[in-house]
């Protein structure tokens, strides 16, 4: 059950036929599920940007900290010529070196021969240490490569999946979600895909829609967490994909964006909070080549910085919406040492938006 | 009248004693109002970080961008120490380079004899041109130096004032506006006040407390600012201050704090913002002097980062709480070419929030 | 008399026809010196990107900071859309916001009528109170108009001039100072150029080709300046041009390397010091236009990172000559409060080079 | 054999006692050098920030990036709050993940009984594909803890070992070099320690105290590494450390003048080449305790920015030396397809100086 499906509809935009980063032609997601025993609870999501071979052929991308008490590998080349060359990888915290290695095996692996090269694949994570015996170490290779050939278009999975399994959000369960928007800037129309590993915020400041369902839904109606961790400890990754032909400096805008969905909604990028954004833009294609074949200078399209505000707009819908779709589809689950984790119950949100003046209008 | 004054409460941290951000000691505030003839309708704002010699005796500090369509001198060492060193100016946009250059004037001036130095001030703007001649330069070094000693502590005027005089924001007349938190970390308190220079937005956006007031109010009620550029093309300025003994870097965890504050009422860094934030704190003193009595090892102190996310939220809710004021306080004025740029109407806003399940309670 | 001519060579590359930043076409330079009584040494160095409108037509920039104890403005637009829409002004630190409201005036006046817009000009500095009387604050507005309008190409005034007027490096007099390379990345080749404003340095570490030419030219020789302040106080501006079509992340690194031509000829980026440097592409025009011809997508070029080495060795090699030329084109002056700067003597620094294995094979 | 041993000095400042970088008290380095059969030419090196839990008492940090074409895991968190919590790994580029996760396993083992947290280690590398398998993934967890587990303060061994086996520097056989500084700031005297694995730089460009010894020493009388990249391809992690009690910003300040050491004996930071620095302050400690222990306010010392430029001498020096000692203590190893990288001949080496005016002083 997603956000629409409940009647729910978050900004003006429209979205795009799936609702999903998949809608942003090319970019394709798989998720591993990770569930075994009482405490293994975890996964690994990938996102991968178009349907070449992204290591030899990369993507314009930009990324932004809102908090870093997280990781994602891959910063130094993105910063230094905003050059996206791998599927992005997401996963436990504890999990992102293998993550990170199997996917320089798959660069390997796909590398064409004489080729000489080398991998700097960006792998990000939040923490699922509440449900999930993250200091197990129960990801392997053998996962992240399923989650790589999983990787499909059309609708996405959300909820407790991939990386998101073991995941909560403003103290409700909650994991992977995604959200997109058609944007026209002239004449030209563009598609923003957002997707979310949320493990997030505070229950007390959560909000729809800017409804206080958080507060409204309290815990003596539903428990938070039994998180050994202080409220808001955790993280959220968001990556923003788009058709839009920008520059690296203008993906970079779009994943400050992020922040601003995330505030929404009820984050403040607390302090143990690692929330780390990367925007990319599959609009230029070839610029980037390995080998001989490799242009001496390559001719890319540009967005008029001008015509940018809509798809900001776009970023901040979408990161909201996306948030709200990775809690309502996730089910109430336990984990480690028996911990349970909440779903947010719908009707209660229904009713809260209700008493608010925001009513939700089922199709 | 401010937003308690209608019984308006932004999240639930308490304020200050003026719900200003002269409520953290020693920091104080000074306008020059320039308004004249029929088109010059602009000004200067100072806020002075300390009551000592802040040119010999700098406070930490840290900026963030949440768009860059803007200016603020002194970047360079503030990023390179995080380091304050002047009382902050904030004006319009064609105006920084007069400003700058008073409050270097105003170094030379205090600089105590024999000791050889140099100023690199802090400069901010806004662009007031939709009702002030901003082209025609009518800030004057002599409006900086009376906005300097005229600063004082105690309430804060806001509104169509000093640098704030002819902004703009969310396409209701605005200016400057300010609020305040006190906050508990453990043992101690601390107080956060924020001061804004809001000229960013539009109204579509526009949000209090979640309630979408800039859509309830629409332009057949209050027509816009008839403005000869796109709506959200202005900017706002955000600074902070802290009695919380901080580094540098934790400075600037609070200025892009300010960043969530501006999206929940609805900002989101449209491309032609300049929208620049600031913060400082005051809780540590005499690390950075000049001459021979500069200590070569300076103690100081810093709040555990574990402690800092209630700080945050207090960032975010003045800085919301800040642009209402801004809003709330403004009149409205007519100026360049007579474009008038109207008032938020009270009422209208309190039947909004009402409509919205959240009715203000008038003290 | 430039190194040059001296026979002195610093690395490989060829220079362009001037040896100076005007080689890449379009960029143009114009020096005020404004030299009055005992102590009045100062002046403003206009460097104008290209013969268009500048403030219609940006190109695309990037800046580097080695040490932050300096002013640059104009960093948050450069920082978000690595755009450049000015003439780049240099100055005395305490004349930056004249200068920087000298060019908003030049922006009005060369406005297209019915366009509303707004500058925000780049203008950094370097301090030059050791011979001037920079609390005096000489330089005015028509003194950065003059240098706008006396903007030309072909070959640069070296040494005393201009913004450069009072400035020493290394402890000898020095001042402005230019070099270009030729570089080719492929079957195109470019032109990389060069400006500094050098006020950097001590006399102990200044090195020419690796040679310790400091060292060798002691105070007992050539006396060093009777600076106020302690040696290395000072700053120094970096400008770099190229005709290369490069994207501001592109830019952003060819300013870095400037650090590292620095380095070579012996600064550290002392603590006083701001190294600030700013690199700019001619390479792609027309993308960032005003008013309703603005394209919605422009369409611009990017040179392979792949084949950015060369460029990187073009830049330090001609921060290195440029550092020297200016140096060797200053004379011995004399200024505020009788202070004497001097020239270093070619002779001197010619037989040093020898004395290391490196004569000078005068042409 | 190294430098000193060589009787050849770089810049004026005293070494430490080992002159490595375990003169910092506290600071210690083990090694695991990976050499099997004809192609495996690989291992990792630890450097550990002190003798206490790292991961529960962090030390200030700050990095820089001359060039971003390599990984360095963990930097979020260090410029969020400028907190290093880990050793400091050092690999090859596709050995980053399963040495990340080895240092993540030896936080959960080190973690205090009830106490919930997770880890972000720091993990840089170079590339040794041309001597190494890289792509066979030899590197495993247990080598990674070996080299933890060897950490040991007083001498550390050079070239060919730890994650250093496999590199090349300027085309010469090299790997991991260190040097040390003693400097005087006031009162006080502080030690600067720097340790680089090197596997970067072009041989025209190699320089030892400004002779330009790479030129001098033609591929004629010792041939390159016959690589499958161009010169210049590779890399250089640079790994500062200080007892001088600074702040994260100060720390980052450290870091960029490796840049200029760099820059000194011929890098420019190279298309290919992933130039990452870290520096770290070991002298202010119990400021970031985990649990109920830490404290709310902590006292930390900072040496006054004034005082900071003998430091930045000390990094240049040391970073100098130490890319020499990389270069020197390396001798000739082939691996990879039979592919041989041949050490520099010292007797060539002291020829060349000595041709250039600078002889070297056996002691």
């Amino acid at each position: 059950m997603r956000a629409r499906e409940l009647g729910i509809t978050v900004g003006s935009l429209p979205p795009g036929e799936h609702n999903a980063i998949t809608d942003v032609a090319g970019v394709r997601v798989g998720h591993t599920t990770v569930i075994e025993g009482d405490a293994t609870r975890t996964g690994v999501t990938m996102v991968v940007p178009h349907d070449g071979n992204v290591w030899a052929d990369g993507v314009y991308a930009g990324h932004h900290r809102l908090n870093g008490n997280g990781e994602m590998t891959g910063l130094p080349w993105l910063e230094e010529v905003g050059l996206l060359h791998s599927p992005i990888g997401l996963t436990n915290t504890h999990s992102v070196g293998v993550v990170r290695d199997a996917l320089v095996a798959l660069e390997v692996e796909q590398r064409p021969d004489g080729v000489e090269a080398w991998a700097l694949p960006v792998v990000a994570e939040t923490w699922d240490g509440d449900l999930n015996d993250v200091d197990g170490f129960h990801v392997t290779a053998a996962h992240a490569q399923a989650a790589y050939l999983a990787a499909s278009d059309g609708p996405v999975a959300e909820g407790s999946v991939g990386g998101g399994t073991g995941m909560t959000s403003h103290e409700f369960k909650a994991g992977i979600g995604t959200a997109s928007r058609r944007v026209s800037t002239g004449a030209e129309s563009w598609t923003v895909g957002v997707i979310v590993q949320a493990n997030h915020g505070r229950r007390e400041r959560f909000a729809v829609n800017g409804v206080p369902v958080g507060l409204d839904v309290g815990v003596d109606v539903i428990p938070g967490v039994a998180s050994r961790l202080p409220p808001g400890s955790g993280s959220i990754i968001v990556v923003v994909a788009t058709d839009a032909p920008l520059l690296p400096l203008q993906c970079r805008r779009l994943a400050q964006r992020c922040s601003l969905g995330v505030a929404r909604t009820g984050g403040v990028g607390e302090n143990s909070s690692g929330d780390l954004f990367l925007a990319f833009s599959t609009g230029n294609r070839g610029m980037a080549g390995l080998g001989a074949d490799a242009p001496a200078v390559a001719t890319v399209r540009t967005l008029s910085n001008a015509r940018m505000t809509p798809l900001f707009d776009a970023v901040v819908e979408a990161t909201e919406e996306a948030i709200l779709n990775a809690i309502l589809a996730a089910t109430t689950m336990t984990g480690k040492g028996g911990t349970t984790a909440h779903a947010l119950d719908h009707e209660l949100l229904l009713a809260a938006l209700a008493r608010y003046g925001r009513p939700a209008t089922r199709p």
